[in-house]
């Protein structure tokens, strides 16, 4: 691809394939509109996108991307409002910044350094809140990155749950990367960085709300080097990165076959899922490719290059049960099917409503 | 100045001659901790700083910097609590695109692009979120700048005020920039933009906790038109500014006097005060100089070029009002001065406590 072609992708021209936006007809917001689902598209499709509306915002990809002399740059901006803060294997400091990076990783942008802005409840602990701001020096210092603004808002009692914080990320778009949201192809193997569904799991047993006993560990970690063995091992065939947050794997999979206009079809047996992740999963009736992680991308690869893609991925710490969980077909274009383990063919659909709240 | 020295100042190397900085020994967050005076003062220097430090954070200037292949680039961002969320005036939508792009703007920096984190309470109405959005819109129109990256939590309701919002900046510092909160010096002249106190007033009075009716509106408006006036009027002659938001005039005041180990002496009776916002200011037992401003900033400037640099201010639109309020004294190091109007001279210190929650 050509550098002005591929600057042209990165700046996320959208392309005519793109499925009709969605509507927005909701007299209140719900919980729904926040959980990655059909709620959210609404939200976003009918209302941000229409009164905001600009190539690089409508091109919905993880990370807007800007050029300033002669760098591209992609920004990132997330508010993280997890209940509980602390849960297992991580926190929302924490959090924080691997989701920002993460996002900015996706984008084939490498992070150069965080804003943090946070909102705190009245009364909360100052060792909570000394715990959570070591938490995000350590988490920038193991991605590489620093802060380099900030901000503190206080408001009352009850106004908040004890903390919520907003991190956005800027980076510079890697040379090697041809990525967007529009980039998938027929034939493109879908890959997936390792074991799926931790993260909203440990937040959910977290929450006590559930009489399950589980040691689930939250996947929360930063994802550049995933990223840039991808970028290194399939250049301009690695076509689309996300990761697989709020909604969990199969909201990522249905945003990209809309903004792209193919179908994804899914081999559920080739799923990498922690066993004790499948068995609180079955207790509770939820499917673990809904369930949100925050360590886990999905890449998509031209056939050519994804078994070399895969073999990279594997040898990056952390994601040594990367595994080729399906292919882009042509049709039905927007849409999402799997393979289940027991030989039969559904679709995987957006949510409609919010199993999952606050999760991230 | 050299094009290295200028960056240098640029990307905030710390002076010697500033403060030691403050401790943090509070158990529990109060809201006096958000509101800009010595509570917060002691949150960023005795807790934040010494987790996430580093230099361009330590500058504690508006914006953060950063320098990207040939350009120096600015970050900022900034959470909006304010309640309530419309108020004569403006709202907070309109607030936080001009409260983003300001800081960007005092910092030297042209606003290029901005992002935008929505924290929403379930049950807003949808209404109520579409007039922000399209404040934001608009705002963002009139300041110049594209909103290139967007995100939206959802919290059940009663756990945040129908929306917190955060925005963040990126800007290209001017060339013609050479500012820094520690370069205010000795003869230099404090201009202000404008009229002060009547965004703090105005979203006090619209709270209906005083009973006086008095006609107020926010100052809330882009500055960045001001800044580059100051820009090209004084060039190296403008050693600092800053938008005189929580905790007022005073604040900021103090703030700098602090990073510059200088004093700063204020001629009560030459700062520009609206009479409607004296008046419900004295009834209420509150110093304007203390009150926000969402659409003024101070500005320190060399004697030589403090002439031309107030007649080019007084030459944008919204700051005809702007006059020479002070000047820089080598002494009392980190103190502010007032020479009141009734022929006294007072120390104007940060306030200790929070008489002004959620202004912003």
């Amino acid at each position: 691809m050509s550098a002005a072609a591929r600057e042209e992708r990165i700046l996320g021209i959208i392309e005519g394939t793109r499925a009709r936006p969605a509507r927005f007809r909701d007299k209140h917001i719900t919980t729904a509109h926040g959980a990655g689902g059909k709620a959210s598209q609404s939200l976003i499709e009918g209302l941000l996108l229409p009164a905001l509306g600009n190539e690089t915002l409508s091109a919905l990809g993880d990370a807007g991307a800007l050029r300033v002399d002669g760098a591209v740059l992609a920004l990132t901006t997330d508010s993280y409002v997890v209940r509980p803060i602390r849960f297992p294997g991580g926190s929302i400091g924490e959090l924080a910044v691997n989701g920002t990076v993460n996002d900015l990783a996706v984008s084939g942008a490498r992070p150069l350094a965080l804003t943090l802005s946070l909102v705190l409840e009245e009364g909360l602990q100052s060792s909570e809140l000394r715990a959570e701001i070591d938490a995000i020096a350590r988490a920038a210092e193991a991605a590489g990155v620093q802060v380099i603004a900030g901000d503190t808002k206080v408001v009352e009692r009850g106004h908040a749950d004890r903390m919520y914080v907003c991190t956005t990320g800027i980076g510079v778009i890697d040379p090697r990367a041809a990525l967007s949201p529009s980039g998938l192809r027929s034939g493109d193997r879908v890959l997936v960085s390792g074991s799926i569904g931790e993260h909203g799991m440990a937040v959910m047993l977290a929450r006590d709300e559930f009489s399950l006993e589980a040691e689930i560990l939250s996947d929360t970690r930063p994802l550049w080097s995933a990223a840039d063995a991808l970028l290194e091992a399939a250049g301009p065939d690695l076509h689309c990165m996300r990761d697989a947050t709020r909604g969990g794997v199969a909201s990522a999979l249905n945003e990209l076959a809309r903004a792209s206009g193919v179908a994804v079809l899914v081999r559920e047996a080739d799923v990498p899922v922690d066993a004790t992740v499948a068995g609180a999963a079955e207790l509770l009736g939820i499917d673990p490719m809904y369930v949100a992680n925050e360590g886990k991308l999905v890449a998509f690869v031209a056939p050519g290059s994804a078994a070399a893609a895969l073999a990279a991925l594997r040898s990056i710490p952390g994601c040594e049960l990367a595994a080729d969980i399906g292919e882009v077909l042509g049709e039905p274009p927007g849409m999402v099917l799997v393979d289940t383990a027991f030989g039969g063919r559904r679709v995987m659909d957006l949510l409609a409503g919010d199993p999952l709240p606050r999760i991230c």
